[in-house]
């Protein structure tokens, strides 16, 4: 499988189309369920492959944000040994009460892992708090970067990046009632 | 690896004590960091293939709560090539808005999953939604069972089972300071 195909078939899995509210607060004709992959061992594996194979060499961790992140971070620490690291939108306030769960030293060299992009908010928030705790974060993937290119999001490699031909291009096949 | 064996394991890499604020409110003297195998690829695998030779025949889908149990069931639909069901605590009010993430048919028979079971209560709950949305739950397992028996934690199997003579013998070892 050619990254090409990859990327093709997990669009063709998860982009639906509808009238969406993004996290963002943004609607969309279109939304990528992510889920349509990340529950699906076959493809999971292929994604997990196909990143492990772009991880840069003497990385310690892999990193995702908790949420369906933490499928795809499983997934990559699985196939490559390497342990996982998940970083916590807010403490719990119980138990260890931990910002990031796993074990790490500083000066680990760490890639950051998310499933789907579009603002790379919650991204960079993870970015910055792994790097205020010492963490060398050398590199920031995802599985459907739909960022179109902008601000953080250029700086998040991809199986699947969306430009914004191709969002149009999704958004209109959304109106002309395709799904 | 016999089951023997992998429990104490777990045992010895996740338990850590000090005083510990629980989820359910209760305080206790240790804590089980389910996140200490979790991360750790070559423990979770173990726990992984554990669980999966514990699948009854003819499961259709393995599901688990969100949070750190996504970890499990990820691990288990990888190593078993079943798919995975992620069951939301409660609807995100943007996107699918699913009150459960994958794909599934009215009968399906399913196992449900969790890391660590204090009083059950978490999955009593995805328990009852699963079975509200027409799947039939067939299983209920986790890697570690500390409801010492009572109530839904009997219905529970688990790789490593506390009894209550287990955690009095851990509050113990906490109070005469072993770590």
């Amino acid at each position: 499988m050619t990254e090409k195909n990859l990327a093709e078939k997990l669009l063709d899995v998860a982009v639906i189309h509808g009238d969406f509210l993004l996290s963002s607060g943004r609607r969309s004709s279109f939304y990528v369920d992510k889920y349509r992959f990340l529950c699906r061992p076959d493809l999971l594996k292929e994604i997990a492959v196909e990143l492990c194979g772009r991880l840069p060499e003497g990385i310690d961790r892999i990193a995702a944000v908790e949420g369906g992140a933490s499928i795809l971070v499983t997934a990559m620490s699985l196939e490559s040994g390497i342990e996982a690291l998940i970083v916590r939108k807010g403490r719990k306030g119980y138990g260890t009460d931990n910002w990031c769960e796993g074990s790490w030293e500083q000066g680990m060299k760490v890639v950051l892992v998310e499933d789907v992009v579009t603002t790379g908010a919650q991204m960079a928030v993870a970015d910055d708090a792994l790097r205020s705790g010492g963490l060398d974060v050398v590199g920031l993937f995802a599985v459907v970067n739909r960022g179109g290119g902008e601000g953080f999001t250029a700086r998040v490699d991809a199986v699947a990046m969306l430009t914004k031909e191709d969002m149009e291009s999704l958004a209109a096949a959304g109106e002309s009632g395709q799904s």
